[in-house]
């Protein structure tokens, strides 16, 4: 599996995907639970350092994190008629416990709004206790019948934000401000460029007022709903009773949010950068960012080159890959594999010449440089294949982002478009949000994205299936 | 809740227990989830705290995080047959998914032992693979009883690590090293001391061929088992038929570990340091280490002390409380409860005479110095606290260590122990590690609670049940 070949992108892109995602060591399907996978060491190291960049933002933007159970009482998620209809028929049920048939069953969650809900009644009493803003890193389970790892399974990690507020306004600063920490996560540190926007009403979260998400477009030209923020409005709050004194001494309904990424982020960023040799991580998500191979045919050649690879590796912060019984060629072939952005060469004439040979993973350009201020090489290197990647990956979506003026013309467009030959689009046309719209665009199996927050188009204009105005145009794609 | 009066340990120590639990806000019960618990935004901060410390350990001795589904096929279970037998009773079952019953259930994991011999199989060939160190940061469901926030609760969190080795040596190696690793964050970072031995046979993990442990003893005399390593042996290898290819060309099953600590950690620091004014932590593992509360009367009063105190928390990395409408007793009693190490006091006279009161957690003393250095005293504060909450609770442990020669003197001695009423003791006897002997004590209540790894005593002597030679003395003891 690990020494196996890649599937070119070209010969089939859902192949591909599958082949980077083993041969990086991200991940493995495991096959005995349903729709799961185990999360391998390079996956997981890429989870810890989203998780930190993603922690560090909630902080410092004033959350604090919470941990709620596992297990939610069956007739809770019956509370909220909206959500109970979304999550019903994906959830994962308990009956026995202890060795007993349990009178009520649990749900194991499928998202935690619920289970929210009750504590937020038993916390929030006054305005004074408002806003809660608070954050969990949990195990979701949602019984899905095609899964692919990483980007749909049937467990999957995620964070669940969940904040209550005294009125409407501030609740939608929450959710727009919280959106805004995704994209810059995304484009900032995946180097994955995404449009921000509000979901269409039929495509919202169930139980939401409205949806909000960021789309990224991956390479086969299918979008990636990265990241959603959603605007509970007082649903939830008049379903489990979450009432407050307000400063003016009436009672009221609190005005929740929820907001939430996952592991799914890594399929993101997998389907963004990797190419037909294997993974690419930009640097910000790497854990190891360059690794050293010392090349040597004689033993003589052997202590001279390690001696000097030693020194350098400490003052590069490089792994040096010293394992033996392996060609250089078979190490090269390794890290390329999972990913790593620099690979450093050191053989006897670099130890000669007091030079060091690197290379970039995304471009595979190899130098020939001065060991001396080859820390600052590397440095400089890891900043441009940071900017470049994204560079790469934000040019490819305006190459891919295209107009449509009728139901015809996106027909035209993405009629034939499958996740396995690709050639999607992101087709920006006017449509109504209603949800007799989105229908007629699922026909084909495309849907409405998102509608962007900035209109970087033509503005207003007539909805292409029910001639209605709408203010500007909306993303249409087909989506994982 | 957050204000009810804490009982006194001496009236009630479970009381107590779970009043500075509630206080602190650490947890509160989810009554409606049968044996759950919440974090708390205070108890999850000091949960990440511990993680960071173990992770960075763990990473430092080679591991790998990775990340395994939460639901194992009830059959796996059965593999072992010590395992299932031990965690049968406390098993939760999923039998419905996706609106269908499973035609083969999923228990959701009590522990993974039993998934990870599955992908050990899969993922070790050769001795080259070998050893293979993963850990996993997880949730588990065992279906207790009787519980108790944090100490027992049907859910909690912990990292479980597992490995395989070559061989018996570097297996028992790598048991002994975790423990190592576990006593340390709980003796530096927890200021909790422990001691580190062998679980008698009777006390093993379901599967192990043996186990060891850290104890501590709480404030009512009673031990807690604080974590955990176990020499797995090849029992789950021949099981789940994880067999490599030796250096010598031989087929031999791998030799495991696995090693965990939990949430539990958190009811051990609570009931280690804790005191009747409510939560205590050592500075180590509280997020807060400072507060500086601004003392004032009149609006002229608060613009200067205002501004000094703006100025100073800066400079010493408190936290300002400058919560309006509450009186600075009541926050004092607010930040007593919630175990923040040092609270700074600063009043008009402060300000005009140059100085700033800071006062300990622990001691509750209180001292008036200079602002000019006031850094460096509370450096200097911080660390003398966690060095005396660790010198008390030594002492502690040392005062209610006694040696008993019979069955009657340990009964004399533990018979009428219990959690509410304290009392407890660690009795150090002489016993055969022999399920006969465990029996004999459990008659009332009492456990081994381990075989030391240094013997402190009087070295061998004849087992007080049945007069059988044994090498050392072991620790008796009530224990949650």
């Amino acid at each position: 599996m690990a020494d196996s070949p890649i599937t070119s992108r070209e010969k089939d892109f859902a192949a591909w995907y599958q082949d980077v995602v083993l041969a990086g060591d991200m991940a493995e399907p495991a096959e005995i639970v349903k729709g799961c996978m185990v999360i391998k060491p390079n996956g997981y190291a890429v989870w810890e350092i989203l998780q930190r960049e993603l922690d560090t933002r909630f902080k410092a933007t004033g959350h604090q994190n919470i941990y709620l159970p596992l297990l939610i009482p069956q007739s809770f998620l019956e509370k909220e008629a909206e959500h109970v209809e979304g999550f019903a028929p994906e959830l994962a049920v308990v009956t026995i416990a202890g060795g007993k048939k349990l009178e009520e069953p649990y749900v194991i969650r499928p998202t935690s709004e619920t289970l929210v809900g009750h504590f937020f009644a038993k916390w929030i009493q006054s305005y004074r206790d408002l806003p809660v803003l608070v954050n969990q890193w949990a195990n979701i389970i949602r019984w899905e019948l095609r899964t692919r790892m990483f980007l749909r399974t049937t467990e999957f990690l995620w964070q669940e934000g969940h904040t209550a507020h005294a009125n409407h306004a501030e609740a939608l600063e929450e959710v727009l401000r919280m959106l805004d920490v995704y994209a810059e996560v995304a484009e900032d540190v995946m180097a994955m460029p995404v449009i921000k926007g509000a979901k269409s009403q039929a495509e919202k979260f169930a139980g939401a007022l409205r949806s909000y998400s960021i789309e990224a477009m991956m390479q086969n030209g299918l979008a990636l709903q990265a990241g959603t923020s959603h605007d509970l409005g007082q649903n939830f709050g008049k379903a489990f009773n979450v009432q407050f004194q307000t400063n003016e001494g009436k009672l009221d309904y609190v005005w929740q949010t929820s907001w939430g990424v996952s592991t799914r982020l890594i399929g993101g960023l997998i389907m963004t950068h990797s190419d037909d040799k294997g993974l690419v991580l930009p640097p910000k998500v790497a854990s190891r960012k360059a690794v050293l191979v010392p090349i040597y045919r004689k033993d003589e050649e052997r202590a001279r080159v390690m001696e000097v690879a030693a020194r350098l590796a400490v003052e590069l912060g490089a792994h040096l890959d010293a394992r033996e019984g392996l060609t250089p060629g078979a190490k090269f072939f390794y890290w390329e594999r999972r990913g790593v952005p620099v690979v450093f060469e050191l053989g006897p004439r670099d130890v000669a010449s007091g030079n060091i040979v690197i290379k970039r993973r995304d471009t595979g350009a190899k130098e020939i440089i001065p060991q001396t201020g080859a820390a600052e090489r590397l440095a400089a290197a890891l900043d441009s294949m940071q900017k470049d990647l994204y560079a790469k990956a934000k040019q490819r979506l305006r190459d891919n982002t295209v107009l449509a003026n009728s139901v015809d013309e996106v027909y035209a467009i993405l009629g034939d478009v499958t996740a396995e030959k690709g050639g999607g689009k992101f087709v920006m046309a006017h449509l109504a949000d209603d949800p007799a719209c989105d229908a007629r665009i699922k026909e084909f199996k495309a849907t409405v994205r998102n509608i962007p927050s900035v209109d970087e188009y033509d503005g207003p204009g007539k909805c292409i299936v029910t001639g209605a105005p709408v203010d500007r145009r909306v993303v249409v794609a087909k989506a994982y």
